[in-house]
Formats: C-alpha cells, structure tokens, sequence
C-alpha cells in the first residue's frame, strides 16, 4: 500500500454554520425567532437569537491560516476559511486533504445543541432542532451524496423529544447523534441515572452511534488562569478520559446492549494505561463498591461499546491491537487548530510507517470502522477507485484548489510572553 | 533473577501518625497548641487542632482488612493494622512483603502540610512543622537505619520559610518534600508565578525531590456525586496528568536546572502518548502561544526532571524504555486500599514477566531510581543479600509475622445497590 492508495475517512471535523441554516427547513411560524447572522461591527460577524449575541460563530475556525494567528479567534466569515462553512468549498478542501469522507459537529449551537435549551418556548425549541438537522442532512450533508456523515443534534431538555428525533432523523439515514459527555456539568442528570433512557434506547434501536466530543460540556480542564495556554490544549484530549470512566462504570451497556458510544477527539495512546486500571478498580474494589459487569471486565465491554479517534497518536497506533484496531478512528479535525490540513494523509502516513498493521488493519481505521460505526456507505456513490489520497488529491490539482496558507487579516497585538489561558480567554470573548 | 532476588524500594507508602508525634520535638512554649489525640466516642479518635476536630486520622488505612471493609473509612486506632503508626510494626509489616526502603506520605497534616497553615500564629506554626519533620526523620526514619526515606512538610505559607526547612531537613538527611501538585486549588499562586522561587531553589541546591502525590492539592476528579465511587478511583492517576501539563509548560526546569520533581501515585503507562501530546502540541502551536523550550523538546526536559512511579502497571512497563527506565520508581501504597501489601512482589513479577527489561533495568525501576533521586543509600546500613524480598519474608517468617486479613470490627451498613462518591463521602465525613 502507498499513501495514495489510502482511503481516508475523518469522523471528527466541524462545520461553520452559514447565515442560511434556517432559511429553507423552518416552518413560517417560527421564522421570527429563528437565530440570524448580525455584523456587529468590522470583523465581527454574530449569531442573534433569544434576545443575545452568540459570539462563537466560528470557534477556532483556524485552518489555511498562519499559525502565528491561531490565537486571535475568527469572529466573521470573512476571516476564516469558505470551506469551513460552504459545503462546495469544503468538498474541495477536502479534496485536497485527500479526505473522502467527514463528520462534523456544530459550532454555534454548541456540541450538544445545547443553545436551542435556553428558550424558554420548547415547542420553538424543538422546531429549530429539527430545522437544523434537515439542514445539515440535506444540505450539508445531501449536496455531494457520499462525501458527508449526518450528525445531528438534539432537544436536550426532553429525552423523549430526543429519542423522537433520533428516530425521525434516522429515517432520513442519519446515524449519528453529538451529545455530552457530562451533562451534569450542563445542569443535567448524570449518565447514571435514568433520566436519559429513551435517547439511549432509540440510539441503541436505530443504531445510531452517540458521539461525546471534548468540550461537549462547554468545559475544558484547566490546572489555573495564569497556566500557558499550551497547558489546556496538551489535556484536551484528556478531558474524555473522565468520560470514559463514567462510561466505564455506568449501567448504559447492560441496560442497552447494542448501545454504541464515540469518544471524539480524545486520542487513542492513553487507552491501553485506561483497560488496564478499570480492570485493576475492578478486581481490587469491588467487593466494597458492589461493581458488577456479569462475570465479564469493564475493558471487554467498553472495547464492544466505546468508538475511539484520534488525529496524530503514534504510541496508539503502535499499540493498536491492545486498544482494539475494530474500534478506531480516525479524524482530521477540520478546521480546528490542531488539524493537520491539508497534509493529514502524510501525517498518518508517517504513523503509520512506525506501527505494525497489515493492510486490512489500516483499511479499518482509515474508513472501515468508521464505515460500520456511523452506517456510512460511500461506495454507494463513488467508486473506490476515485475515493483514495492520490484520486482526490488528483481532483483538487485539476480544480486549482489552493492550499496556501493566508492571513485572516487581522492584526496580532503586541504581547509579553507566552500567552496564558486567561489571555485566550480574553480573546474569545472580546 | 527470581523474585526472591529483587530488592525492593517503595517510593509511595504512607504513614499514620501515632499520638506522640509532637511529644518529643516540640519546645515547650508550644506545648499548648499542638495537634493532640482524643477519643471522640467508640471507636472514633480525632486529632484535635486549632480549635477543630481533624477526622482523617487514619484516612484509606485498610491494609490487610477484609476487602469488603475498605469502604468503611477506619476512624479509630483500633481498626487498624498497627503497622500503619508503629515503626516496629511497620518494618515487620514491610518485611512481610519483601520490602527494603519506604517513603512515607503524611495523613492528618494532609499531603502538603497545609493543616498547620489554618494557624493564625505563623511563628507556632513553623514550630510545628518543624517539630513533625523532626519526629518523622528522627523517629519514624531513624528508628530503623537504612529502611525508611524522609519526607518532610514545609510551611506552605511562606516561600523563605519552606525553603529553610528544606535546608535545616536537608543537614539532617531528608532528601525529598511533599507539596502540592496545583497550589491554586489550595488558595496560593500557581506554579507559573515567581511566587515559590526560594522553595524551588532551595530544592534544587540541596537535592530534595519534590513529591507531588496525587490529591495533594485536596481534590480529586470526580464527574458527579452519583457516579460509583469505582469512577473517582478509575481517575486517581489521571489527576496528575493535569500537574504534568503544567509542569510540561512552566518556566521551572529551565530557572532551576537541578530541580527534581516527582509525580506520585500517578502511574506510568500514560506517559507515551503523554509525551507525544506536550511536543505535538510544541510543534503546532508555539508559533502563537510563544511556548520556548530553548530549541529541546518538552518531552526530552520533563524526561530529565520528573521521576514517576506505579503500583500496578503493565502497560507502563512493556514502554518503560519510552517513558525512560531511568525516571521509573515503584510503590505499594500501604496502607491504602490500592496496596498490593503483602503480595506486592507476586504483583510486581507477573508484570516484570510480561516486559522485556534486563536486569540492570529491573534493578533501576525496583531500587536504583528511588535510592538516586531520593538520595538514600540503603547498603551502607543493611547488606545487599539482607535486603531481598527473600532474605526480609525470612526474617518477617521467623518473627511470626501475621498477614492474615481481618476485621475492623466496624459492622457493614445495608445498601442498596452499588456505592456511590455521595455515599462514601457520607461515611468519611460521618
């Protein structure tokens, strides 16, 4: 295999909504609450919805540009990338990126769709839910059949409601769903209670495959304010593994057995340390906590239930068969500063070089995995022979797509030092 | 080698402190204000200090207690085994499993000392750190040459003042300190401030290792109340991959270049994709973080500065050679409920059979580490064919030492289903 051959599909990138999601799926009636895309001022582009401005519209939104501009968060269209929010663009840069197919999470609603919960009108609620979805199924996901994964969002305030659209969404052939992977950190109950049962039973019965990305609880671990910024970004992928744990030790898989659960964007390397201490808890503990799995190990059923990914993780990919090579994914987190566009198929490629897979163990978690976990089939519309690196890439050479990286146009402020969490913090809400 | 050959040092074991402990070392005009011992009710004894009743006398002490009774946080001496606070007992406890040296960690002072910091009197206090440390190296060390490693407290209140007693310690042979692995949780400036200068310094000018013990900072991860406690336990380790973040990025390797620092109780086998994360994430954001590590990689200076440890780890030790066999310690953790005591040695051979390390470096992880970075030299006092697993279990035979497990003869409450973090919150603060 060469690195052209390979078919690459990412189950972790995001998508910048454009100022038209709600233009063509809302019905009349709720037009006038529907969020909308304001300029603020000069460079400031922001969504309006329930009396207040949603400043995320383009959270770090960072890919083409130069990295020395990272820091400064993207607060208008005209500064970020058309592929981020152009779905023509996108296919193009992905193109180029040598990417057949992609998942992406929402930006402005929150990973969770959590925004549409703050009005207090449920019934409204519900139908800019739902109007999102059928955006992003037939549009986002609709315009270039076989290049996008549907996933979609729900009314978190009603796990009915909830189980109803994963079950209406379905139907349209959409087989994942972004949830949280804390909702108490949301004002929610816990995993462990019952509250969630109808989402996890339509999500078990329509098989559609639950994704937790990091941040999904709108938090990220930070050791202090004052700490490099670079110390949050080392632990992003970190913050799932409390999720993991959670999941681990909650009663979803026994309960829901076809249940199946995406921990997005939390790296793969940490997993065979993770089996290894949720057996030891096991064994060493459980005659005083009461924890039972049925005779099994909690790393058995976790490797059946739990879909993991990764961007760069070359100590995961060495140690894949211990994680589970049936159970990882891969992304490329476009177009977020850690993503490795438009060079990810040589970033995996070189991964790959240091790790000991056969060919079918690639295949697996290049595009197989994510195949089967997210009911994904591309070949459907395109032939395999057009889905790898080399023809894609191909494709965005003879359509001219360029790649170079580019200003966003704004200046970067004078500093002193290191740039600490409290000085990004500042940025993002400015 | 066979495991009755290993000579076997713990770097993370813990004391509970025995009623004397300021009856020998305190100057008398303090007299008054030290912690002392007093029986609440049956089977409850409390330190009392300052005013207020301190109820971790014994925190997690369940070593060779049934299984079944860990959960039953143990309040009284009488619970517990006598070796947790009898240094007679606690040597033929260490025998029993094979052990040569130990380090031990404080109880009701709290990891960090930062009981005696509540003292309004900061002259008192000061006395009373002292007067701990004295015990500690004096008697709790000093009883039995050449088997335990002083750990001192400091007084977290005042930079100058922690960095004299690390000095004053330091004359008398104390080579390593416990603070607190994120001091922001304790109400103190972070570790990316100037503010511990004269602590650091004085610890890299005198050799003393810094011990950040998992908890330390008095918090651990918890996801929610209701969760099964088995989560918070599954995390322990993880909580210091927040202070290796912090680490990672601070400014203190390259101000104090001969500055030890170790993580303890974190675990190991996190460390490969842990030091590939921190220089990933060098390498693709320090152009606009203004990360500067001096043309090195944050991997190569964390390798030289932080020493680690494990209990149980596989997985840490099949990639010792990544993690760096050099900076691997070992520990039991008596008397905790994770202790493998007495069958420590079993545990630590059938995961030495599964990696592939020679001699030298079993040697290392098993003694030559901890006697390095703890400056502490065993042989001078003890023969090397005395200090096997073998030759002490012989010793601990012919003294009739019984490991037996036993009963606190604390009755076991009903419950219904599996405990929770709630519930064994309840019990430790009942």
């Amino acid at each position: 295999m060469q690195l052209d051959d390979l078919i690459l599909v990412s189950i972790d990138d995001h998508v910048v909504e454009p100022p038209d999601v709600f233009d063509h799926h809302l019905p009349d009636r709720w037009r006038e609450i529907a969020p909308r895309v304001e300029r603020a001022e000069a460079g400031a582009d922001v969504w309006v919805f329930n009396g207040a401005k949603v400043p995320n519209l383009a959270i770090n939104a960072v890919s083409g540009l130069f990295p020395e501009e990272y820091g400064l968060e993207p607060t208008a269209y005209e500064q970020i990338r058309p592929g981020t929010y152009d779905i023509h663009e996108r296919i193009r840069d992905m193109d180029a990126n040598g990417v057949l197919g992609s998942l992406n999470f929402p930006s402005f609603p929150g990973f969770s769709g959590r925004l549409f919960a703050t009005l207090d009108d449920k019934e409204a609620a519900l139908a800019l839910v739902q109007a999102y979805n059928d955006w992003h199924i037939d549009e986002w996901c609709g315009t270039y059949p076989g290049r996008m994964i549907p996933c979609i969002i729900t009314p978190i305030w009603d796990p009915e409601a909830m189980a109803a659209e994963v079950r209406r969404t379905a139907a349209k052939g959409a087989h994942a769903v972004t949830f949280c992977e804390n909702p108490t950190k949301l004002g929610y109950p816990s995993l462990h209670t019952d509250h969630w049962d109808p989402f996890w039973a339509a999500c078990a019965e329509e098989g559609t495959n639950v994704c937790l990305h990091i941040g999904s609880s709108s938090q990220l671990a930070i050791t202090s304010p004052d700490a490099p910024v670079d110390v949050m970004i080392v632990l992003q992928g970190m913050n799932l593994v409390q999720a993991a744990a959670d999941l681990a030790y909650s009663k979803l898989f026994a309960k829901f057995p076809e249940l199946m659960i995406s921990l997005t964007e939390g790296g793969i390397g940490w997993v065979p340390y993770f089996n290894e201490r949720i057996d030891d808890t096991w064994r060493v503990h459980h005659a005083w906590t009461g924890a039972d799995f049925g005779g099994r190990m909690p790393s058995e059923i976790m490797r059946e239930h739990v879909v993991l990914c990764f961007i760069k993780d070359p100590h995961g990919l060495r140690t894949a068969r211990e994680i589970g090579v049936e159970r990882i994914c891969w992304e490329t987190d476009y177009p977020h500063s850690d993503s490795p566009w438009p060079n990810a198929p040589e970033r995996l490629w070189e991964e790959l070089a240091g790790a000991d897979l056969t060919n079918d163990e690639v295949d697996l978690i290049t595009h197989g995995n994510a195949m089967r976990h997210y009911s994904y089939d591309p070949f459907r519309h395109i032939d395999r022979a057009d889905a790898t690196v080399g023809a894609l890439r191909a494709k965005a050479a003879a359509a001219g797509v360029d790649t170079a990286l580019r200003s966003s146009g704004r200046p970067i402020p004078e500093r002193e030092g290191p740039l600490t969490i409290m000085d990004v913090q500042k940025v993002a809400t400015a």
